[in-house]
């Protein structure tokens, strides 16, 4: 299908500069940060309770990742999400781990159940846990989902998974693997960016939360409330191309001497954001409307 | 003017591998611990209550930043602070976003209060917020100025303010944008050095107030307690030379088939601190003494 | 000696993915879970009390770092070592900056004290403040330890350090320095690879510990639960072989006129330690055998 209309969401961007509010786990929250300056963004990590409702009403997104929750962070969590939904303000929930402990699962469900996200982001195993099914999360990791991964069998599964998470929660809901689904509970999207290579560095996907809190606010920001989809199919294939130019970067880097791993493949993903403009994203991404 | 008697600094601290205890927010730290190793300095991240007096008498400098601030750290930092104070440390403040909240505001305004800083450094909103004026931060980010940037009028107005700040609160003060300014309450200077894309990447600040606190802390134990400003300068000269270079290698990497942009930009940044001598600063800086 | 039977644990690592439940600081946490990714591990950080059992059991080792420590992440440690013991998963003590602080010293004492672990890795001070000396640290770095380094004399020494301890603890001790010591009590090596300007970086011993855990998990789970000592060896030396070769990459670097630092050096480590494959690990290693 025709990506201009979503290529117009990395100008909006980079144009609006939007400010995203992040309460994220430790492990990751330095590639968020550089994440979202390269798109265009502009982050603020805060966590206090005292903090995080003043910091959620000057921002234009709040993005809440339980990567490394704990019982401080949560509170703030609540507290920022809940400012956020007072003012309009689009919150994106990312689900790290869910599954794989009562703590996360709980949390996670608590805050779907408390906040009307804008945006769910997670991988299969993550999304069917909030979806009240048995994710079966391996640690951080997504589990395997039984049918081959990338199959129309599995595409189909996993956007009936998006769509219905959806429809009971309000959010659109972003389920990231080898294909990426978005589905907003009328209309659904499967994303053929992205590289193998992204599931060996961490924080591909806390990043990638990142900057559809980048992109979604400034939507917003711009009055453009009923396009918050296809803000989010946009950050979702911004993500997938530079993982995939970042890839083509390593075979250079082998080219000049340099066999390169995920150290090199980390820093280039970044780089391949902060390049991101219309052209290549009209050129490169790979997105299909599913019926 | 002559920048031997800065360059000197460059290699003081090569030399006497001064340690700088930081407590400092999660987002840049692992950025702070690498630029001060890359300078020649040694790291220690200590931030319980319990160890903090600790690790602040046998370290050269104490760097407090209140990027990630909270109950439990802004508790740690009373705690080193006045340890240094009084075992004659040097301390480095750096109000990361005061302005952009109640909480980060009156913990700088309360920390500048009760800690004699050696030296403060921040952007031009953090400095006018500790001045007693509105900073009208946005975020964690410098808001706009007025007077165009690095403009005369802009230098002499952020001149006249870190002059004020530091005759007030007897620190250096350093406020960095697009030209750095830094005075004493008697001497003022401007640093001509720097690129851009140092403010699309997160840590180019926090970096700074790290390598501040190991030059001064070099100083400071070399017998040279009257010098502390010229340390100081020495620092902001070598951070903005690293990224002007920095900037460079991005040319040579495109030239190389390797368009980059601020993930690479992070990292060669940390690079060029690494190759820093006194040669490369004296021929880059550029430090003048303002009347 | 013949390096296949400690390559043969580099496969291992990749083939089985082993999931690391790592309590560890906020400086270099990004760092260990890349490297983990990078040798074949699966990475889950979590240090909510609240989680700390539930996560510890459903891994395959518990790495614990108290590079930043404080009460809440203390307790977590306790709960997570105390699980795995009780379900035979191995875990591993960092004691990052043992001897710098009280409370450093006490919690690495009290942790060994109460959990068998399977591997204890630091530097020479920090295993000598394990042992009950004077390890004389400063800060979290290591300290001199008279004997020229890597002479045969300090190997003797460090050995003796090394067999002592494990012979108290029960732990294989590993001792990272110039030359790597690995003792079980009984039998002890000697690694010789390495890179000076893994020094220079921050992370390089966190990043050890981390992986050192994949090692002994995935042998451990593979049921060779006599082999511990030779999967630590072999993680030892794979770091050290990841650093030698991301030293050779910044000569390459250099003459494509990219004189290079830490900051490259450390992106270069990891990508080594991703490109690692038994047959490179075979050629290069140095490990030796000590009477």
């Amino acid at each position: 299908m025709s990506t201009e209309n979503f290529a117009e969401f990395v100008a909006l961007v980079r144009g609006s500069r939007p400010l995203v509010h992040c309460i994220t786990n430790y492990v990751t929250v330095n590639d968020c940060a550089n994440a979202l300056l390269a798109v265009g963004g502009a982050p603020v990590m805060a966590d206090d309770v005292r903090e995080a409702a003043r910091i959620a009403s000057i921002s234009n997104a709040v993005v809440l990742n339980i990567g490394t929750l704990n019982r401080r962070t949560i509170r703030s969590m609540f507290v920022a999400g809940k400012r956020a939904m007072r003012l309009g303000i689009p919150a994106v929930l990312d689900p790290v781990g869910a599954g794989a402990s009562g703590l996360r699962t709980d949390t996670a469900l608590r805050l779907a159940g408390k906040i009307p996200f804008a945006v769910i982001r997670g991988n299969v195993s993550e999304i069917k846990t909030l979806h009240g099914g048995n994710g079966n999360t391996r640690g951080v990791d997504a589990a395997d989902d039984g049918a081959p991964s990338g199959s129309p069998e599995a595409i189909a599964s996993t956007a009936a998974l998006a769509r219905s998470l959806s429809r009971g929660t309000g959010a659109i809901v972003v389920v990231t693997g080898a294909i990426d689904i978005i589905s907003d509970g009328t209309r659904s999207f499967a994303v053929r960016n992205g590289h193998p290579a992204m599931a060996r560095i961490t924080g591909s996907g806390c990043m990638l939360s990142a900057i559809v809190g980048a992109f979604v606010g400034a939507a917003k920001q711009a009055g453009r409330a009923e396009n918050l989809t296809d803000a989010a199919v946009a950050a979702v294939a911004s993500m997938g191309i530079a993982g995939e130019r970042a890839a083509t970067d390593l075979d250079t880097l082998a080219s000049l001497g340099l066999p390169s791993g995920t150290g090199s493949f980390r820093a280039r993903i970044i780089d391949r954001l902060a390049l991101m403009d219309e052209e290549t994203f009209s050129r490169e991404a790979r997105i299909e409307r599913l019926a």
